[in-house]
C-alpha cells in the first residue's frame, strides 16, 4: 500500500530531495585529508607518487580488453544438471552493470545446440512461401538496404525460473536469478522492407523463422509483429554480431521472449497458421494453473530488480549512505515508473528513473538510502506506460501450475541483515 | 543553397518517401530463387544444408570475442611519424559502426605516456586547494555515490586535422581521417556532489584535473563546468573503463575537446585561475589566423559525416539502389538536422535522424539513393539545437592560421566516380 513520506517514519524514509542527498552522502564517505596518516596525506597533496607516475606506460592495441583486476567480471553458466556443451545459459552480471547497455562480451546467452561457426559468404536469407517472388539475399546485398538502430533489452522467457519453482534460490545471487536479460543498440534492415519485396500472399499471417544451427531452432511469428518494429540485426552496440549472438544475423523482435529473436536465422517461411516447432511446443510453453497451455506468450512483461544492494553482496560499512539501483523493463513500451520499498512493502517511494528512457529497454532507476543499520527487507516494482504492474510472487504463483517456470515477472526482494549481507528473500 | 526538392533534376533527388524507398530497392537488390543456379535453388528450399547445420555447435565462453570473419576490423594507429608507443593515437573504424555506441575495443584512444597499470585499491581521487575540507576518496567509497548515466560523444581535438593541412589527406579513409570520435554511455559520479563536499571556496573558480599517468597530463577546467553536468565516470558501456580509456576513473565533461576529459584522475585542485599546463598551451591551442593563440576552445563544434559510401570504398555495383548514412554530433546539444547532397552542395535534402537523438551525442542519420552510375559528389552539413551549421573547409581555413590543425569540423565530401570508387574530395 502506497502512502505519502510523511507519513513514514524515519527509518524507512527515502527522499530524492537535493538537500537530503548531499547531507546524506557527506556523513562518513570521504576522509578528510588531515585524518590520513602521514605517508598518505604526503601522497594527497603529492610529495610520493605510485610506480604508475614514475614509469612509462605501456602500449595500446589493435581492440584491447578489461583491466586484469576486472577480469573476474564474466558471464556464469547456470548451475544447472540440464546444462552441457551444447545446450547451455549463460547469465550477465547484471549486479556489476550500472547502465542500459551491456557489453557484447558480457551480454546472456543461451543455445540449444551450441555457437555455429558460419562463413558470412556462404549464408543466405531466403523468404519463401507465400510470397509472390521467392528471394535469397546474400550478406552483401542485405548490407545494402536502409537501417535502423533502435535499443533494447532481450530477455529469456526462463529468466528469474529458479525465483518461480526452487527453494534453494534463497541463496542465488542476481547474476544467477536474474542474469538472462541484457541491453544493446541494434542496427538491422526492417522486416516489412524485405517482406514487401517478397510479396506476401493475403493467406499469409504467419513466418516460420529458422536459425541455420544444428538444432535449426524455429518460432512461428506473427506477420502482423514482423511487419511492425522487428528487423534483422546485423550490428550488436557497433560491431557484426558477435557469434553466440547470431553471427551473421539474428531476427529481432523488440520486446519478445529472447527465443523467439532467432539467432543465426537463414530462413523466412510465410505460412497461413504457426508450425508448432518443437521450441515453442516444448521448452518455451507456460502451464496454467489450470493445467492448460497458454498458447503463445511472446511479450515479455514488465520487470524491475535492484542490482546494488543484491543477493550474496556484503555492504561495506554498518550503516550510512548507499544508493538503492536497479534496471526495469517491459515488453509492451516505456517503463513508467519504479517504485522502491525498505519495509517489504507498507511504503513506497518513487525512484529516479535515468534518461535515456526508452521503449522496449533496460531503464536504470536509482534512489538514496540512509541506512539506519537495521534489518531491511528492500523492493522495486516497476509500471510500464500500459499500466502492467509488477505482481508479487505469491499472485505470479496463482496464474501457472506449479511447475511452470517460464515469464516470472514478480517482485524481487532482498533482505538485507544488521551485518550488512544481503539474501533472496520472498514476500 | 537549399531548393526544394521539386526544383532538383531526377539525377540528383534524394527522397525518404516511403514508395520511392520501397520501388527504389525492389531494384536488383534481391535474387529470385527461380534464377539461381540449381544447386543453389535447392538449398534455398532446404533440400541440402551447410556443414554447420549438419554438425554440432561450439560451446560459448566467459567473455567471448568477434566473428573470426570480422577480426580485422580494428582500431588502427595513425600514420604519423611522430607516433611512439608511449605518444600513440588509434583510430576508431567508423566506417564499420553503425549507431551511436561505440564497442569499448574499438574506442578511439590517445595517450601521451602510455597506458599506466593502476592498481584500484592504491588509487585515491584528492580534491584540494580552495576549498573548506580536503577530501581523499578511496575507490569503494566513491562507488558508494548516487551516479548518472547519460550516453555521449567523445572526440579527440585534433580528429580530421590531415584535412585542415594536408593535402595527402586526398588519399584517405573515413576511419584515417576522422576516427579520432566515438560514443558510449558512461556512468559516474557527478562532480558537484564532490565539490559540495569539499565546499569550495568564494575564490575558487577553475580546477586543476591531473591524470596518474607518467605525464602527469593536466587541464584547467572552469568550475562552473564541472557543477553543471561533468561527472567522474567509473564505467563506459557497462563495464568498468578499458585501461586506455582510463581505468580505475577519468573526468567526463560532456561535449568538451577529448583531452580535457582527464584520464587516470587522481587529483583535483580548486584555483582561482587556470594553471596553463603543458597539456593546454602546447598540443592543445588553436593559432588564429592572426597569429594569435586562441585561449581555450573547449567545446567541440557542431559536425558530421557520411561513413557509408566513404573513402577507400568500392561500392559493390556500378548503379542502383544505396542508403548513405553517417553520424553527426555537437558539443553544443542536440543535432538538429542533417541535409545531404549528391551534387556538391548545389541541392540538399534532409536526411532522416534516427533516434534516439540525444545531447552531445552521436546520432545516426541517413537517406536513400538511387545512384545513376555517374561521377558525384557527396556531402553531409550538420545544424545543432543552438543553430550552429559547419563550415565549408574553406570558411573553416579562412578563420585560423595555416598550419591550425585543432578543431576542425567543416563539411566532408565524398567523390564516387562513374566506376564506384570513393574518395576525399574538398569542395
Amino acid at each position: 500500500m502506497k502512502r505519502p513520506l510523511s507519513a513514514a517514519n524515519a527509518s524507512t524514509k527515502l527522499s530524492t530531495r537535493r538537500g537530503f542527498l548531499l547531507k546524506s552522502m557527506a556523513v562518513g564517505a570521504a576522509l578528510p585529508i588531515s585524518a590520513l596518516a602521514p605517508t598518505q596525506a604526503a601522497h594527497a597533496i603529492g610529495e610520493s607518487f605510485p610506480d604508475w607516475m614514475k614509469t612509462p606506460g605501456q602500449a595500446v592495441n589493435e581492440y584491447g580488453s578489461v583491466a586484469r583486476y576486472e577480469k573476474h567480471i564474466t558471464r556464469v553458466k547456470a548451475q544447472d544438471t540440464a546444462q552441457t556443451q551444447l545446450f547451455s545459459v549463460w547469465h550477465s552480471p547484471i549486479q556489476n552493470q550500472p547502465s542500459i547497455i551491456t557489453p557484447n562480451g558480457l551480454h546472456f546467452t543461451v543455445s540449444h545446440n551450441g555457437v555455429p561457426n558460419i562463413d558470412p559468404e556462404q549464408h543466405f536469407l531466403k523468404i519463401h512461401g507465400l510470397v509472390d517472388k521467392p528471394i535469397k539475399i546474400d550478406m552483401n546485398t542485405l548490407q545494402r538496404y536502409p537501417m535502423v538502430s533502435p535499443i533494447h533489452f532481450l530477455e529469456c522467457a526462463g529468466n528469474s525460473a529458479s525465483n518461480a519453482v526452487s527453494l534453494s534460490a534463497l541463496d542465488l545471487s542476481v547474476q544467477a536469478l536474474t542474469g538472462q536479460v541484457s541491453g544493446a543498440q541494434y542496427t538491422g534492415v526492417p522486416l516489412k522492407y524485405l517482406l514487401k519485396e517478397a510479396g506476401v500472399k493475403t493467406a499469409g499471417k504467419w513466418v516460420i523463422a529458422e536459425g541455420a544451427d544444428g538444432g535449426s531452432h524455429a518460432r512461428s511469428i506473427p506477420l502482423s509483429k514482423l511487419l511492425d518494429d522487428a528487423f534483422i540485426a546485423l550490428y550488436q552496440n557497433g560491431e557484426r554480431l558477435r557469434p553466440e549472438q547470431g553471427y551473421p544475423m539474428r531476427l529481432l523482435i523488440p520486446g519478445w521472449e529472447g527465443n523467439a529473436n532467432v539467432k543465426w536465422l537463414h530462413r523466412l517461411e510465410v505460412t497461413d497458421k504457426p508450425a508448432y516447432t518443437k521450441d515453442e511446443s516444448g521448452l518455451y510453453s507456460d502451464i496454467l494453473a489450470s493445467g492448460k497451455i497458454k498458447r503463445f506468450s511472446f511479450h515479455m512483461d514488465v520487470k524491475s530488480v535492484i542490482t546494488q544492494p543484491s543477493g550474496k553482496m556484503q555492504l561495506p560499512a554498518q550503516k550510512g549512505f548507499y544508493e538503492i539501483s536497479g534496471l526495469a523493463w517491459s515488453g509492451y513500451g516505456k517503463i513508467k515508473q519504479v517504485e522502491v520499498s525498505i519495509d517489504e512493502g507498507k511504503n513506497w517511494s518513487i525512484a529516479t528513473l535515468h534518461g535515456p528512457v526508452l521503449s522496449k529497454s533496460l531503464t536504470r532507476f536509482s534512489i538514496p538510502w540512509q541506512w539506519d543499520g537495521k534489518e531491511r527487507v528492500i523492493l522495486s516494482r516497476a509500471t510500464d506506460e500500459l499500466g502492467h504492474v509488477q505482481p508479487t510472487r505469491r499472485q505470479w504463483r496463482e496464474q501457472y501450475a506449479s511447475y511452470s517456470f517460464n515469464h516470472f515477472n514478480a517482485i524481487q526482494a532482498w533482505a538485507v541483515n544488521s551485518q550488512g549481507t544481503v539474501e533472496n528473500y520472498y514476500v
